[in-house]
């Protein structure tokens, strides 16, 4: 195993002094390291929190910030955070107006959510993501998985809440992006979990896995290693027949990195996805490009779209100040 | 080779096309890809023009727009732009105050630039970055290397050229920040350049290239993999050699992904790194933390300090927008 770590056991714990070192000035860490938090809270508004297990980084302390969320809490690699992690968190956060969670699904994070939904006194609401089209049902899924989606809708509800808008508003809201969001991915090497310290899944040299998970979990097939443009006319395919969208269709396109991309490559699947877009008649009107929801090192890459209009575009567009994504500020 | 490509001959065109339209409102491309360019000129203004091989991206061309490069010239990968491409650049941006052209010190590049100074017409000045620590002299260099503190000249002289600075005071400015600045690099793994089909170099399951340069270039040993306290105390303990600062000197603090390594891992190395600064009295008052200037999908990392005073602060915090780096806009 190849990383640069000092002792597994501390790979989170480091990796987080550092990017709270480094952007002081946006977060601070909840004790004990169960959370990380926005440093100025506006009160009265909901307070947004999501969290999931780490390596899939910046997702999601990278998208805690003004216009995105109030706190993202940390689970080991691939580990849900548990349930005391999100009462901390939610106790840290409050502003009064409830508290709406944002969850990937997977068994897991659903349970651990779930209970300290139950836990938690005051009002709160749940959205689950659960944007991923390549298959139902998987390794730690009942249903379909939560992946890069999931900043779209974090983004998204993140300024309506910053707007101040109020708990069902951004719960009804949140689910309404995830259901005008789909996304897949392709793998072209594994990932290796540090605490496991062998690559999670084997591949052939010429092998890529067609609608992995962000774990690393089985797609829909492996198959040979197909050419960039076969590669995105399978993914975006897949996407436009799960949304079904008219002709006209205005859409943000999110081609997103697995962390062992290079960007040249992800800019060339933006030429590969827009060929597939415009043959349909669908409009891209924003890009969001690069590594955002990743699977440690892995080679690969994801495509997400999400169909808006005016008042989504518009949120969208909104200013926001968090480590991963910066505009407006 | 598994890449998310096309024709190997048509990387290049195809990552600049869907670059050009998922940045559109910032870039535009000149004819013939020979440059992207800022979309939004400023007349009076000097214009910046950077330029290298691809491969690195975002650099040179995600740094193009308000506050940074007003062009960008991208050879095919690790391979110099030309004169041709240079000139094309020149006289597209324009502004009638002169042209600064920011060039890494590689032998290539070097011949090329200079080339296409001596043939423009208008005034213009150079600004060459050598910053790499790890070895005087390389494999495509005469003396030192330029390697990810060519960031931080080109925010800085961007700053300074966008609030009006003259030609000359520019070109002091960015041999002053390349002065402050230094740099060092290590290596988990190779890249692989699309045309050649195989990996740059070779190296074992449990080594790394201490010192290594942005195109695989061979650093300064080839060893046992470390710790990443061990790392970050040879590059940071390298840089502070050169930079011989006293203690209480304010820095910037950059820890660069070469592109195949987890976020999760680059916020570890800032950790680490910040111990080997605070044990020299030395305080990191700025951070920037991602994969910004690339070897393709190469695993490892680098890092650069700038020293900095009030005045170079403020131009770092000034607002930018391009496509890799945006704050304050």
């Amino acid at each position: 195993m190849k990383k640069l770590i000092n002792d597994v056991d501390d790979v989170l714990a480091e990796s987080l002094d550092g990017f709270a070192a480094a952007h002081a000035d946006i977060v601070s860490l909840g004790a004990e390291r169960k959370f990380v938090q926005r440093r100025s809270l506006k009160p009265g508004k909901v307070a947004l929190i999501s969290g999931g297990g780490s390596g899939h980084e910046p997702l999601h302390a990278g998208f805690v910030g003004h216009g995105m969320l109030d706190a993202a809490c940390p689970g080991q690699v691939f580990t849900s955070p548990t349930p005391d992690q999100m009462l901390a968190a939610a106790e840290a956060v409050d502003g009064g107006a409830g508290t709406l969670f944002i969850v990937k699904n997977y068994s897991g994070d659903m349970m651990n959510f779930q209970m300290a939904a139950e836990m938690l006194t005051r009002d709160n609401a749940t959205v689950i993501v659960n944007d991923d089209v390549a298959v139902e049902n998987s390794t730690y899924t009942t249903g379909r998985r939560g992946v890069a989606g999931t900043l779209v809708v974090e983004k998204v509800v993140g300024a309506a809440a910053e707007r101040g808008d109020g708990l069902a508003a951004l719960k009804a809201l949140g689910d309404s992006v995830n259901k005008a969001t789909a996304s897949m991915g392709v793998a072209l090497t594994s990932c290796t979990v540090p605490a496991a310290g062998k690559a999670t899944f084997q591949i052939g040299a010429d092998e890529m896995e067609m609608g992995v998970g962000i774990h690393g979990e089985p797609g829909r097939r492996r198959v040979r290693l197909g050419s960039a443009d076969d590669i995105a006319g399978e993914l975006v395919g897949s996407i436009l027949k799960d949304l079904s969208m008219a002709r006209g269709q205005e859409v943000l396109l999110f081609v997103n990195g697995f962390g062992g991309t290079p960007t040249l490559e992800l800019y060339l699947v933006v030429t590969a996805a827009l060929k597939v877009l415009r043959g349909s008649g669908i409009k891209a009107v924003r890009f969001l490009t690069g590594s955002y929801v990743t699977s440690l090192e892995m080679a690969g890459c994801s495509i997400s779209v999400t169909a808006v209009d005016s008042s989504v575009l518009s949120l969208w567009d909104a200013p926001v100040h968090t480590a991963a994504l910066r505009w407006g500020v």
